[in-house]
């Protein structure tokens, strides 16, 4: 088959490799209808994931049909459509049982092993272990695409920006950044009924793309702009907001989302973050704030597939740019290149 | 009366000062049974809160009796005991009706009033406004010593160290700093059913007290001890402990907090800071934490009180030393000296 295989910093290669097989008796083979490229495998491609190996095929999200399965799996039968979550779980250990699936205890403490610790998803065929566990069937009125979405970018988006952040009905919500991320968060918000969602970016494009997925207001991040003052002065009483969520991973970011809320206010960190952030106890700890971090555990997807079946939310919107895999290398150059900031989520798939 | 009157940075006087008047309608006066001195009126006399004004009387904890009332209060009467507590509030605007009672909005957002913006519990008689809101009755079978620790330490150290730290049966916790709010903390975290209780210090004779407040083992800070892997080590599985109590205020103790928690983990901040503290998202925005800052609102107090009153815990066991008011100096000093880590809670009172 032909993937995707990371030959080490900035190199890559859409090549031949042999097919995947089954090796436990909880494998299933998928074979692959869309993946995506998302910005962790332009840092893998970086350098920045050094546990990352040279010859590893990347990617961890995806829709498929299953070809093959093991002899342990008896949901999952071959044919059926499905999403592939970017979190594999055993769940039988300790991490799995508490609902840590991200930290699945067979895997090593690390759910993420798609185009990290096993070959992942920008392939032909991917071998899925746990298949029971990390398999969702597409569902009917649910396109290849939207389910593409659901395998990290909506869940993450949703259960660590979202559900994390506490958002109810009538909250007031900032959104730093209105990437994939920023986007799946402001849609989801919407859904849950956030009464004001204010989204924060440089770029006037993924500003309009937040008013499209549900924003009711937009700040634009610029030199001399007091972001959190701005986001506050939007507030219902100027005190702030009740939730923010950050997505970008950058320190400054990070102070700006303490700089929005109001005191009470929730924290949730959705961005992935390279470099220590300051918290500033001295000035917050009487705030009666709180921050939280996160790897999703994708528990929630029967909940999100049911929003989009009944059009509350279309993770479809997220998407802006498609390719067949034998352009793979062409819409990695989409994001890396000068317009890169026009795609959001970019698909590759076999054109089915 | 007398009464102990800040007069500037390390100047205080125990003098002639006129009593308190009812201003308000809703106000009452007390007469002091008991107070305390605390690590805040230390930090005032440091010169640390320049809200501060010069004539200001101290203190904010205490249970006195009632000697007046203005027309509008009607629960409380002459004579009631009451405890004060150190959070004044209006319980009209919205920040009082949301539960933010530490944010009165009629008291200029703040609702730490007493020894700050108005005269304080360090005297014979104090002013109480909101006193309905603010007084609570003395319940038999509950001393005046514990009284005075349900004024503010007890409350502090439930509700945002144990609550907001979420502890529950079963759970395993690390109490870093075995002072007034480290061991109140220690032993409401006990009361709700953790099933370990670490307590850290520096000093001996504070981590004994730690387990007559309920700790279950101890770890002593010392040159050299990685401290968060001393904890992690007495955990079930030795991925760290369920939740972090940081009670001390420094940049070390709360990187320490955050180093003894395992994936899925909370560290509520209990403790005062002066400077920012490093949030290293860079290596947490995986971990699915929770951190958690605030000012305690109170609302526990009914609580705590039936707590002690079944004897599950006993907060006159934060009482290490006892003067008389005309010997409030000498409690000072003690605070002050070199034997200073022996004092946990020092009580002032009249002596009946």
């Amino acid at each position: 088959m032909k993937a995707l295989v990371y030959h080490g910093p900035h190199r890559k290669e859409w090549e031949d490799v042999p097919d995947p097989v089954i090796h436990g008796p909880a494998d299933a083979i998928v074979r692959m209808e869309a993946t995506t490229i998302t910005g962790t495998d332009l840092h893998i491609l970086k350098g920045d994931a050094p546990s990352v190996p040279v010859g590893r095929i990347l990617g961890h999200e995806g829709v498929g049909v299953v070809t093959e399965v093991g002899p342990e799996c008896r949901k999952v039968r071959v044919g059926d459509v499905v999403i592939i979550s970017s979190i594999t779980k055993c769940m039988g250990c300790d991490s799995c049982l508490s609902g840590l699936t991200s930290y699945c205890e067979t895997l090593g403490g690390i759910g993420w092993v798609f185009g990290h610790l096993i070959d992942g998803t920008q392939a032909e065929y991917v071998r899925v272990p746990f298949a029971e566990n990390g398999l969702v069937p597409l569902p009917r009125g649910v396109t290849v695409e939207q389910g593409t979405v659901l395998s990290d970018m909506l869940p993450t988006g949703y259960e660590i920006g979202v559900l994390y952040g506490g958002v109810g009905e009538g909250d007031e919500v900032a959104v730093i950044g209105a990437g994939p991320a920023g986007l799946a968060s402001i849609m989801t918000a919407g859904a849950l009924g956030a009464s004001r969602i204010i989204a924060v970016d440089r770029n006037d494009y993924r500003l309009e793309r937040a008013l499209k997925c549900g924003a009711t207001d937009t700040v634009r991040v610029a030199d001399g702009v007091d972001l959190g003052a701005a986001v506050r002065a939007l507030s219902r009483d100027g005190l702030g907001v009740d939730v923010a969520v950050e997505t970008v991973g950058l320190p400054r970011t990070y102070a700006e989302a303490l700089d929005t809320i109001r005191p009470g206010g929730r924290v949730a960190n959705a961005g992935v973050h390279g470099k220590p952030a300051v918290f500033p106890p001295d000035r917050d700890w009487i705030a009666n704030l709180t921050v939280m971090t996160g790897l999703d555990s994708e528990a929630e997807e029967p909940d999100l597939l049911e929003r989009i079946a009944d059009r509350e939310i279309d993770p479809a919107k997220l998407v802006t740019h498609r390719f067949p895999f034998a352009r793979i290398l062409d819409a990695y150059e989409v994001l890396g290149n000068a317009d890169a900031r026009r795609a959001i989520r970019v698909i590759v798939g076999s054109g089915k």
